[in-house]
């Protein structure tokens, strides 16, 4: 079995954590630059992460997240916070990075600025946010598999209120809404119910049709 | 630095495929194992993975993708495809499976599973589609990491009009929606514009925030 397989088998939802066992700021890293590294729609990253390890805010944002432990166990809280809209700016953006970083301007690449720019900015902000949100989630599964990599736990959360997040992260004032929440640590020797059973998937036969 | 990371720099959207060289059959079959292992929001795996090798398919599906040469030119075309909607026997049908490979009832997750029949359910369906399409790009993220691993080739593809997929692979009918698109191969030996150009993201200060 590849190493990647094994990670994702190894990896679940951790539902206790070990509030007195911090992951390593190294390992931490590791993970932000998969992040920071992985796809996303046109390479817009239309995305941010914020790392939360201020023991006050990770308090805030709990109750607003179904009291789940894992928020304030964690020694690191990540969260994705999605673009709220495609502007002219945030286009224009990336695209004089890329042109920047490679030292030539691209015909092409204009053309496809362009193309971009004649669609995204137009669009409702909230059709934008929604495809900015889901360039948070390749995010995420990138993630999950670099945490794995990394023998760390994690538990992936969508159960919060994004708005009373974004309020406590000032958020709202940068343009961003919280998308997902990611707390990351070490899981507790007791008190996890999730950790002995088995993972449980659709069968290849469900989950896949191959058309010959 | 890490394998992932490695292979997270190695992987790029690959713009000419050579269409003499096929992926591997195993290869393939361990990035679909990947995609399937991967997390979805309460386990629920809404989405299925369709696999075209049929060359006709590819060929209707190809203007309908803005003629991209990848679609004809890859062995194996992956469509991400989600549930149209969270019904009750599709919600069923995953906590039936978690209970019976289990091999037991757990009271917790029964709560669990009347919590989301009361939710989910009820809402609108393109809501619910909204909210599954999402779970798909955590498989895509997975899905480019391990082709990355297998050293095969593949591009993530959004542009494309997913009614015409969806009637050409008979996805409505399954209460299926065409989402992503990613054709795997091999990379041409020329031909390909983005191949040897810098890979550039956004900087850790612009695309990190650290609340300590």
């Amino acid at each position: 079995m590849s190493e990647l397989l094994k990670n994702l088998e190894w990896r679940y939802a951790t539902k206790q954590m070990d509030a007195s066992r911090p992951a390593e700021q190294e390992k931490i890293d590791r993970i932000l630059e998969a992040i920071r590294l992985t796809a996303t729609s046109s390479g817009l990253q239309p995305y941010e992460v914020i790392v939360v390890k201020n023991a006050e805010l990770k308090e805030q944002i709990k109750p607003h997240a179904w009291n789940q432990s894992q928020i304030t166990d964690c020694s690191h809280l990540l969260v994705f916070a999605a673009w709220d809209n495609y502007t002219e700016e945030r286009v224009n953006m990336m695209f004089d990075l890329v042109n920047e970083e490679r030292g030539f301007v691209n015909e092409g690449w204009e053309n496809y600025r362009q193309m971009i720019l004649g669609l995204y900015p137009k669009r409702d902000a909230e059709v934008n946010y929604q495809h900015a949100a889901r360039q948070a989630y390749i995010g995420l599964g990138t993630a999950l598999i670099a945490a794995a990599e990394e023998k760390v736990d994690c538990t992936p959360m969508e159960g919060f209120v994004p708005e009373e997040v974004d309020t406590i992260l000032g958020l709202k004032e940068r343009g961003l809404r919280s998308v997902i929440l990611l707390p990351i640590g070490y899981r507790a020797d007791a008190g996890d119910w999730l950790v002995d059973l088995k993972k449980v998937r659709r069968s290849k036969e469900n989950f896949i049709t191959e058309m010959n």
